[in-house]
C-alpha cells in the first residue's frame, strides 16, 4: 500500500484547502518559490545538493487518477471547481536548480520553481520530502568520502532507514556524494549503483562448524569471497581462514576479503592483518562495519589501521549528528512582486534569487554572493534552468552528477573539508540588490 | 520509480548470495529468527511496538516478478537453481509477534518468524526496515501523548521526514500510539487516519492584505477556519480576527482557531488569548506548531499555556533524539537447535522465546519475564501466532491497535510514564530456563 508514493496525494491536507482558496477567489497568477536550508548544522561546514532528479521525476509524472478525484469528493471537504481543477493538472512550470552535487550554504536556493500559484504551492510537500532527505544524506555521506578518501565505502544502511524509500534515497544520495556502491538489490536496479555484499552472523551460525560455513560460502561465490569473521571469535577465525585458504586456492578460489563487525576494529584488524600476513593471505583485505562514521573512518585512517573498505550503515541512512535540516520552501513572488515572510527567526529574503560563486587562483571557492536574479555578480551563477513549460531539459546523469560532487569536493578550501566546523565560516555575502528588494517587499506589505 | 517498495529486490544483497550458498549446500531446514532491541535510547523508559500490520502485507504478497527474476540473471552473481528458487517463492511461513501498541523492553522479540532458513533469512532487510521505523516513530508519540494527554496532537512531519514512506508510515505509527491524526492526505487515503489542515504562510503572502487572506480562506473552508496568524505580526493579526469575525458570523462562519507557528509561542499564546477573548471570540481556539517535541509540550502544560492542539513535524517525524534503534534480526534456531551471535557487546540470548508480563493489584506492569518458549511462567505471554503457514491470522485494525496503545499508556507505572528515564528501570528478569539454553547452544558450538 506504502507504495503509492507517485499519488499526488502524498501530500500536506492544507496544499489542498488553499488551493481551494486561491481558486475560488482567482489567486492563479504566477508564483515563485524557492526551497533553501536555513542554517547549518553544528558541526557543518557545507552541505552537498542532491535530490533534484527525483523531484523532476515527481513534477512530470503529476497528476490526479479518476480513484484519487473520487476519494477527494468522497471526504465532503472540497468544492467542484477545485476538484475539476485536479482532474485535469498536470505540471506546466519552469524549475531552476543548483546541479546535484554542488556543496551549498545557508539561504542559498537549491530550487526555485515558477507556476501558477495553485500548482506551485500543491508540490511544497514532495519537492521538500525529497530535496530535503536526499541532501541531508549527500551531505553526510560527503563528510565519510572527505574522512576516508581512498577507502572503499559502501553504503550498509537499508535496514535502519526511515523506511523503504529513504533506504532507496540514501544509496542514490550516498553514491553521488562519492561513496563506492550500496547493498540495497533495488537501488542498484533502478538507479545503476554498484552493489556490494558479504553474509551476515546468521549465515555462520545455521552452520555446526565456522569452517565449513567458510567453505560453502566460498563455493557458492568463488568471486566475491569475503568472510566474516567475528561471529565468535575474531583471530580464531582468522586463523582458521589462512586455514582453508589452501585448500580454495586449489579450487582456484581466491579469498578477497574479511569482514569485521565488532569490538575494537583497528586493533582486531592489526592482529588480524599480522595473521592473514603470517599465512600468506597478503591480498586478501580487511574490511570493517558497525556504528561507523566520518569521526570514526577519520581516525582509522590518522592511526593507519589496516583496514581497505568500510560498510556504513545505519548513521548514514539516518544522518545520526543531525537527522533533519532547517529547510523550506517559500513563496518569494507573486503576480510579480516580491514577497517574504517576516515571522520570528524565520525570516527570507524576498523576490527570485541567484548564487554566484567565486574562484581563487587555485580553482577554489572564495566566497559566494547571494542576489536578486536579475542582477548580475561576478562569478559562476549556480542557478540554472533544469526545467521549462513542465518539460525537463538536458540533465547529467547519477554518474555525471557523482563525477561533479567528487570534483567539488576535492576543490573546496581545506578547512571546509575538515570534520570540525570551519572559522570563520565560508563567506556569503548578501548583495545590496537583494537588500533593495527586500525592503521594498517589506515597505509595500507595510508592516516595517 | 522508488514507489517500486514491494519488490522483493528492496533487500541487501547478502541476503541472496547467502541463499545462494543455502540452496547449494542443502541448507532448507527450518530457521526461527526473532527481532528485538538491544538497548533503550537515553532517556527512555519503553518503547511501543508498531509495523507488524506492514511486515504481514510484505510477507503475505512476497514473489518474484519475471523480470526481476531476468534482471537477477542478468547480473551475472547468481546460479540456475537460485533463480528457479526465487521464480516461484512465495511466503510459507510461520509469525508470532507482540500486538501492536504493546510497550516493551530490550531484549524482548517484537517478532519471532520460522520459515526455511533460505526465505527467513531473504526476508531480513525489510522487516526490519518496516518494524524498526514504526516502533521507532510509535515510541517517540508515545511520549508526546504522555506530554500532553488532553490536547489535540497532529503529526506535520511529511515533508522532512526521510522521503515518502516514513511520512506515510510515521503517521500510522503516530496515530496507533494515540495522536489525533496527520496532516498527509495519502496516509488519510491509506490508513482511514483522521486528516488535519491550516494554511500556509505563503497563502497569506499571496495577498497584498492579510485580511483578506484571511476572508478568503474562511469563506473557501468555512466548515474548518483555522487561521494562521504569524506571518507578520502576531498579535495585530489577532487583532484583525477579532476585527473580522463579526463579518464572518453573518455568514454563519465561525473562526475554529488560530495558529501559531514562531516566536515564544506560550508568551504569545497569552497575549492572543486576551485578545480573542476581550473580542468576544471565547470559543476559538490556540492551535500551535514549529520545532515542537515532548518537552516543549510539556512546558506548555504546565504553565498552563492556552494552547488546544499541537501540529508536530520534524522531531517527530524523524525521533530527533534518537532516530534509529539498536535493533536486530538473528537466528535464534536452526535445524531445532538453539543457536546465537556471541560477537563482542552484541551476544544475544538463544532458541524461540517469550515474554510473560506480571501486573499489581492496579493492573499496572510489574516486571517482564523473558523466556524460552516452551516454558512457563506467571503472567501473560505477549508473543502470539499471527501468521501460520504464510496465511495472515485475524488481526485487530488500526483503531483497535491505537485503543490498545493508549490503554497501556495509561496503566505504565507513573515513573515510566515521565519524559525522564525511571530509576530502577522497568524490571525484565532472564528465565533460568532461557539461561540454561544458552549454556548449552555455546557449549554445543565449542565456543566457550
Amino acid at each position: 500500500m506504502t507504495s503509492r508514493l507517485d499519488s499526488p496525494l502524498l501530500t500536506d491536507l492544507y496544499q489542498l484547502t488553499m488551493l481551494q482558496s486561491y481558486l475560488d477567489h482567482g489567486l492563479e497568477d504566477t508564483a515563485v518559490f524557492e526551497f533553501f536550508v536555513r542554517k547549518l548544522p553544528a558541526g557543518r561546514n557545507f552541505l552537498l545538493a542532491a535530490g533534484l532528479a527525483q523531484v523532476l521525476d515527481y513534477l512530470e509524472a503529476l497528476h490526479f487518477t479518476a480513484d484519487e478525484i473520487a476519494w477527494l469528493e468522497g471526504t465532503g471537504r472540497f468544492n467542484q471547481r477545485l476538484l475539476d481543477y485536479l482532474a485535469t493538472l498536470r505540471f506546466t512550470g519552469d524549475v531552476h536548480a543548483m546541479a546535484e552535487g554542488t556543496p551549498c550554504f545557508p539561504d542559498e536556493p537549491l530550487l526555485r520553481l515558477t507556476a501558477p500559484l495553485p500548482l506551485a504551492q500543491l508540490v511544497e510537500s514532495r519537492v521538500i520530502n525529497l530535496l530535503h532527505f536526499q541532501t541531508l544524506i549527500a551531505s553526510k555521506a560527503a563528510r565519510l568520502r572527505l574522512a576516508a578518501p581512498e577507502a572503499l565505502l559502501v553504503d550498509f544502511g537499508l535496514r535502519r532507514a526511515h523506511a523503504g524509500e529513504a533506504g532507496l534515497l540514501a544509496a542514490r544520495a550516498g553514491y553521488l556524494a562519492g561513496l563506492d556502491g550500496t547493498a540495497t538489490v533495488l537501488a542498484g536496479q533502478l538507479f545503476d549503483i554498484p552493489i556490494f555484499g558479504t553474509m551476515a552472523h546468521s549465515f555462520i551460525e545455521a552452520h555446526d562448524d565456522e569452517v565449513l560455513a567458510f567453505e560453502h560460502f566460498a563455493r557458492s561465490q568463488p568471486a566475491n569471497v569475503v568472510l566474516l569473521i567475528d561471529t565468535y571469535d575474531t583471530e580464531a577465525a582468522a586463523r582458521k581462514v589462512v586455514e582453508i585458504a589452501p585448500r580454495l586456492r586449489a579450487e582456484g578460489i581466491a579469498i578477497k576479503a574479511v569482514r569485521l563487525d565488532s569490538g575494537d576494529l583497528a586493533e582486531h584488524a592489526r592482529q588480524v592483518r599480522a595473521i592473514l600476513d603470517a599465512g600468506g593471505l597478503t591480498d586478501t583485505g580487511i574490511f570493517a562495519s558497525g556504528n561507523l562514521d566520518e569521526y570514526r573512518l577519520r581516525e582509522f585512517v590518522d592511526a593507519g589501521a589496516p583496514i581497505g573498505g568500510f560498510g556504513v550503515g545505519t548513521r548514514l541512512d539516518v544522518s545520526n549528528d543531525a537527522p533533519y535540516l532547517d529547510c523550506a520552501y517559500k513563496l518569494q513572488e507573486y503576480a510579480g512582486i516580491p514577497r517574504r515572510k517576516r515571522s520570528e527567526g524565520k525570516a527570507t529574503w524576498a523576490g527570485r534569487k541567484q548564487v554566484y560563486r567565486r574562484y581563487d587562483a587555485d580553482g577554489r571557492p572564495a566566497g559566494d554572493c547571494l542576489t536578486s536574479a536579475d542582477d548580475t555578480r561576478q562569478g559562476e551563477p549556480l542557478i540554472q534552468p533544469v526545467m521549462q513549460s513542465g518539460r525537463r531539459l538536458a540533465q547529467p546523469g547519477l554518474e555525471e552528477s557523482r563525477a561533479h560532487a567528487l570534483a567539488n569536493l576535492q576543490r573546496l578550501p581545506p578547512p571546509l573539508q575538515a570534520l570540525q566546523a570551519a572559522e570563520p565560516p565560508y563567506p556569503v555575502e548578501i548583495s545590496p540588490a537583494l537588500e533593495t528588494v527586500t525592503r521594498e517587499a517589506d515597505a509595500r506589505i507595510g508592516q516595517p
